[in-house]
C-alpha cells in the first residue's frame, strides 16, 4: 500500500531529481519520449559510480570473473533459441472501439482510476439503481468520459440486462462492482457475455493476445523484409551465453567461472512507469557464473547473499531490502531456484535485482539451435557437460532510483538568527555520491582566499569528482552540496592564511554533509582522510 | 597506398584479436551480424581504461565541463530538426538483376575487386580485342562470375556495339578499362547509354538514389504505424543540444563550458568494413563546448591541441597522427572549420576524430523547431544570444583499432639456449593497458611460492587489473601477458622467501613488457612504483 505521503514524497523526488540535474526527460523540448530518459550532470556521476563499483566487486577484485561487453543489435536467431521471439510478450487486449491496446492485467487498475469509474462508483454506493441519474449521467458526462461505454451508446437496451441481473441479486447489493461496470459495459449480454471495457473510452476490449516486447529493426540494405530483421536486445544476458565458447577458449578459467556486462537493454514497454523504473531503454549489471550442476544451489544462496552485501556496500540498508523466494509456479519452467531482491520504494516495494539458477538451459538451446558445441571439459574429472548457470542480474537505472530515494531526506533545521526552515539533503553514500567534495573559499571577493582555494582543489580534482562554488553566501553553498548528495565540503577562511595564527594556518573547516559537523583539518591530510571515504 | 605486408599485419591482428579475447564477431555461433562486434574479457578493459580517461581528462579535471548520459532511442523530431532524418543518407543503386543494393561511391572499388573485373582485365591487357578468348570466358567462367554481364547474357549484340567503339579508338588502345567493362556490360547503347555493371552479378545498376543511415524502430502499442516511429541515435551529439537548457540551468556553469557524453550510436552502413573500423554499432566520445561566437575559431584550435596530446597520453604517437584541414567544399555548410585527425591504419590513413566548429547551428535548429528558447543570458555584457559551439567527436571502436595496431608488434627474440624465436608483443600504455600486471610463482607445486604470490597478487587487486597465472613455464607465462600487452610481471622466487639471503627477502622480479629488462623490487615498494604508472 502507498500512501498520500509516499505519493508526495516520489513528487519531490521527481521535482529535485530535474531541478538538480539528475534526470530529465528525453525529448523534453518536443513533449518528450514516453518512458525514456536522460541522465544529467549529477545523475550521470551517480550512475558511473554505481557500475564502477559493480564492476569493480564483481570483476576486477575477482579472479573467477572476467567481463564481456555485446552488441545492442541482436541476431534474431539468438533471441528465437532464447525463446525471446516467441514468448517475450504480455498478453494485450485492443479496443474495438477506440483502436488501443492496452496490457491485460492492468485494465482493472486503469479502470479503477479513471473519472467515468468514479462516478459509477459514487453511483453504485447508493446501493440501489437510480435509473434517471444514470441516464442523466450517460448522456452528459458518460458521453464526454466514457463515449463507448454500452450504456452510454444504447441507454435502454444495455439498462434492460442490467436490470434483469439486478432483480436477480435483490436490487444490486450484492453485485460486486466491476460486475456491475460490466453490465454498463454490454450491450448484447446473451449474445457476448459480460465485456470489459476499455479503460479510456469504454468500448469493447477484444480477448487478450500476445504482445512481443521487443524493439524490432531492420538492418542492411534490403529494406524492411523479413530477412533483415534484427532487435535491440531485452536482456545483456544472451550475448554472454552466445559467446560462452570464445571466453571460455580465451580466458583459461576453471568452472565455476562467471562474465560479467553492463549495458543497454530495450523493452517496448506497454506502460512505462515509476519514473525511471519502468522504462523502455534502460541498463543492466549481469554476472553469468557458470557451474557444475551439483553446485548450482548452493551458488544460488552464495550470490544472493553477495548481492545483499552489495547493496547496503552502497548505502541501502539491509532492512529496507526484501529477499523473495519467487514461488515455483511464477518462475521460469527451466529455473530450479529463484530469488528476487526487492526494494521498499515510494511506490511499493519493488523488484531490484533477481538472482535465479537457471540450469543449462540457455546453453542448451543455444548449443541445439546453432548446432556449436558449448560445453565444458572438466580435466580432473574427464567429464564433458553443459555448465549450469547461476544469474544475478540487476537493474542500473532501478538501483539509481533506490539510492536517490533512499538518500532523499528533508528536515528542519534551525539557522544562525534560531529561524527554523528545511534543509533537503541526500544522503549518498560517499563512495556513490556524484560529487565527493565542494571546495569554497570563505569569500569570493578575497583574493587571497579564491587563490587558496583553487590551490586545495587542484590538490583533490585529480582523485575525486570535486566542485569549486564561490558564488553566495557560504550557508547557501553548503545547502546546495546537501541537495547534490555532496558528503563532505571545504572551507578555506582566513585561518587557513595564517591570519589567526600559525596554529591554524594551512587547515580547513571540513564539514559533514549528515551531521553538518564541521572539523579542522590539515590541506596536507585530507587526501589520505577523504580518499579512503570516497573509494 | 595500403601494401601486402599491410594487410597480412591486419589479418595478423585480427587473429590476435580474437584468440585472446578482445573482439568477437557478435553472433558468431550462428553466422555473425554483419558489422557488428562483441568485446571479450580484454577488449571490454581495453575499452573501459580508454572511456575512462577520456572522461578523466575532458570532465573529472576540468571545472568547464559536465557530463550527460542521453538515451538511444530518439524521438523522431530531434533528427527531423537536425536535419538527419532528410539528409542523412548515402547514394545507393541497385542491381535490376539480383537486386542488391550498394553504395553509389564504391561501385568501382568493389568491381575492381572482382574475380570476373581480374579476367577481363587480363584479356583487356593484351591490348586488342581477342574475340574468341572473350566468348569462352563469357560461356564458362563469365556465367559462374557475373552471370547478368551483357557480354555473357546476350554475346552477339553487346559484342557489336564494343566493336563498333573499339573501331573508333583503333582497336582499344585507347579505350580506358573502366569504359571496357562498362561496354561489356552494356546490351542496348543506343537505348542506354553506358550501363554500369553490379559488381556482384554484373547486371544494370539503377541511377543512385539517397538511402537512409538511420536504424528505425516503432516504439509503443499501436504498431508499426508512422506516428510511433522512434530512431537509434545516429550521433550522441543530439541529446546534448536537445537538452542544453536543462544543463545550462541546473549545472551553473557560464560560457564557455561544455557537455561531454560517451555512448552508443548506430548507423546502418550499407559496406560496414575495415573490422571494427566501420560498423553498425559503435560507441562515441563527444564533447559540446558551448561558447560566445568570437570565441569559436580561438577554440577549435585550442581544443585540437588538447585532442592531439589526448592521443598522445595513451600511446599514439604524434608522428602516425595526420591532422586535415577539411577544405570548404568538404564542410557542412554550417560549419566554419572542421580538422580530422587521422590515424595511419594498416589499411589507410583514417579518420580517428573529427574536431568541428559547428556555429550555432544545431541549437538554432532545435529552438526553431521546438519553439523553446535555447539562449544564454550574459550576465556581464546583458547580451543574449544562441551560443556557438566547438565538438571534438572521437570513436570509441576506431580508437581502439588504433591502440591494437599501434601496439601490435613482432619481433625476433633469442631464448636460453640461443634459438631464436618471434615474439609477439602488444605495446599498450600502461595506461590503457588491459591488464596491469601478471602475478607469477615461479612454480607451482612450491606451496610457499603460491602462497606468497597470491599475497601479491591480493596486495594489488584492490588497486588495479592484475592477472594471476601459475600454469607452464615461466617464459611461456610471460610471452602469454606480452600477447595481452600486460605490460608488468611479478615473480615470486626463492629469493622472496629468503632461501638466498635476507637481503633479498620479499622482494621480487619486476620484467618490463617492452624491453623485457628485469629487476628487483620489494613488494612494499610495489604499490608507490607501479601505481603512477597506470593512471
Amino acid at each position: 500500500m502507498t500512501t498520500a505521503t509516499d505519493h508526495q514524497r516520489m513528487e519531490k523526488i521527481v521535482s529535485l531529481c530535474k531541478r538538480r540535474g539528475f534526470i530529465f526527460q528525453a525529448a523534453e523540448i518536443y513533449g518528450g519520449l514516453n518512458g525514456v530518459w536522460d541522465f544529467g550532470p549529477l545523475g550521470v556521476e551517480l550512475k558511473r559510480n554505481l557500475k564502477d563499483y559493480w564492476w569493480r566487486v564483481m570483476v576486477r577484485e575477482r579472479d573467477d570473473v572476467v567481463g564481456l561487453d555485446g552488441s545492442i543489435l541482436t541476431h534474431r536467431a539468438v533471441l528465437k533459441a532464447s525463446g525471446h521471439e516467441d514468448t517475450f510478450s504480455d498478453p494485450m487486449s485492443t479496443c474495438k472501439h477506440c483502436k488501443r491496446l492496452q496490457r491485460a492485467d492492468q485494465i482493472w487498475p486503469q479502470i479503477e482510476q479513471s473519472d467515468w469509474y468514479d462516478a459509477l462508483a459514487e453511483m453504485f454506493a447508493l446501493g440501489r439503481l437510480d435509473t434517471p441519474n444514470l441516464q442523466r449521467w450517460a448522456e452528459t458526462k458518460g458521453r464526454r468520459d466514457a463515449p463507448n461505454l454500452a450504456i452510454v451508446r444504447n441507454f435502454p437496451v444495455t439498462l434492460s440486462w442490467l436490470s434483469e441481473r439486478l432483480e436477480r441479486t435483490g436490487g444490486g447489493a450484492e453485485l460486486p462492482m466491476r460486475e456491475f461496470v460490466q453490465h454498463l459495459a454490454t450491450e448484447q449480454f446473451n449474445q457476448t457475455g459480460l465485456v470489459t471495457p476499455c479503460p479510456h473510452c469504454g468500448g469493447e476490449l477484444t480477448e487478450p493476445r500476445p504482445f512481443n516486447l521487443m524493439f524490432r529493426t531492420n538492418m542492411g540494405a534490403s529494406g524492411d523484409d523479413e530477412t533483415s530483421i534484427a532487435y535491440l536486445r531485452p536482456e545483456t544476458a544472451q550475448s554472454i551465453f552466445v559467446q560462452f565458447k570464445n571466453v571460455l577458449d580465451t580466458a583459461r578459467k576453471k568452472l565455476p567461472f562467471g562474465i560479467a556486462q553492463i549495458g543497454k537493454a530495450f523493452r517496448n514497454e506497454i506502460n512505462p512507469r515509476n519514473y525511471i523504473f519502468r522504462s523502455r531503454e534502460f541498463e543492466q549489471m549481469e554476472l553469468e557464473y557458470f557451474c557444475a550442476p551439483e553446485d548450482g544451489m548452493r551458488l544460488l544462496d552464495y550470490w544472493l547473499e553477495e548481492r545483499l552485501r552489495f547493496y547496503e556496500n552502497i548505502g541501502i540498508p539491509r532492512a529496507k531490502l526484501h529477499v523473495l523466494t519467487v514461488p515455483d509456479a511464477d518462475r521460469a519452467f527451466y529455473s530450479k531456484g529463484t530469488y528476487d531482491i526487492e526494494y521498499e520504494f515510494p511506490f511499493g516495494v519493488q523488484e531490484l535485482e533477481g538472482v535465479a539458477y537457471r540450469t543449462d538451459y540457455d546453453l542448451t538451446q543455444h548449443q541445439n539451435a546453432s548446432g556449436k558445441p558449448l560445453e565444458y571439459f572438466d580435466e580432473e574429472t574427464k567429464a564433458k557437460f553443459v555448465p549450469h548457470v547461476v544469474e544475478p542480474s540487476a537493474g542500473v537505472d532501478r538501483t539509481v532510483l533506490a539510492l536517490i530515494c533512499e538518500a532523499f531526506a528533508e528536515e528542519t533545521v534551525t539557522d544562525e538568527k534560531g529561524k527554523s526552515e528545511t534543509r533537503t539533503v541526500m544522503r549518498f553514500h560517499p563512495r556513490i555520491a556524484p560529487v565527493k567534495v565542494g571546495v569554497f573559499p570563505l569569500l569570493k571577493n578575497k583574493p587571497d582566499l579564491v587563490a587558496k582555494a583553487r590551490e586545495v582543489h587542484a590538490l583533490l580534482k585529480p582523485h575525486m569528482m570535486t566542485f569549486y562554488d564561490e558564488a553566495g553566501a557560504i550557508g547557501r553553498r553548503y545547502r546546495r552540496q546537501d541537495e547534490a548528495g555532496t558528503p563532505f565540503g571545504l572551507t578555506i577562511d582566513f585561518e587557513t592564511l595564517g591570519e589567526r595564527g600559525d596554529e591554524l594556518r594551512d587547515t580547513v573547516t571540513l564539514r559533514h554533509r549528515d551531521s553538518m559537523q564541521q572539523e579542522r583539518v590539515k590541506i596536507a591530510d585530507l587526501l589520505g582522510k577523504l580518499l579512503p571515504q570516497v573509494m
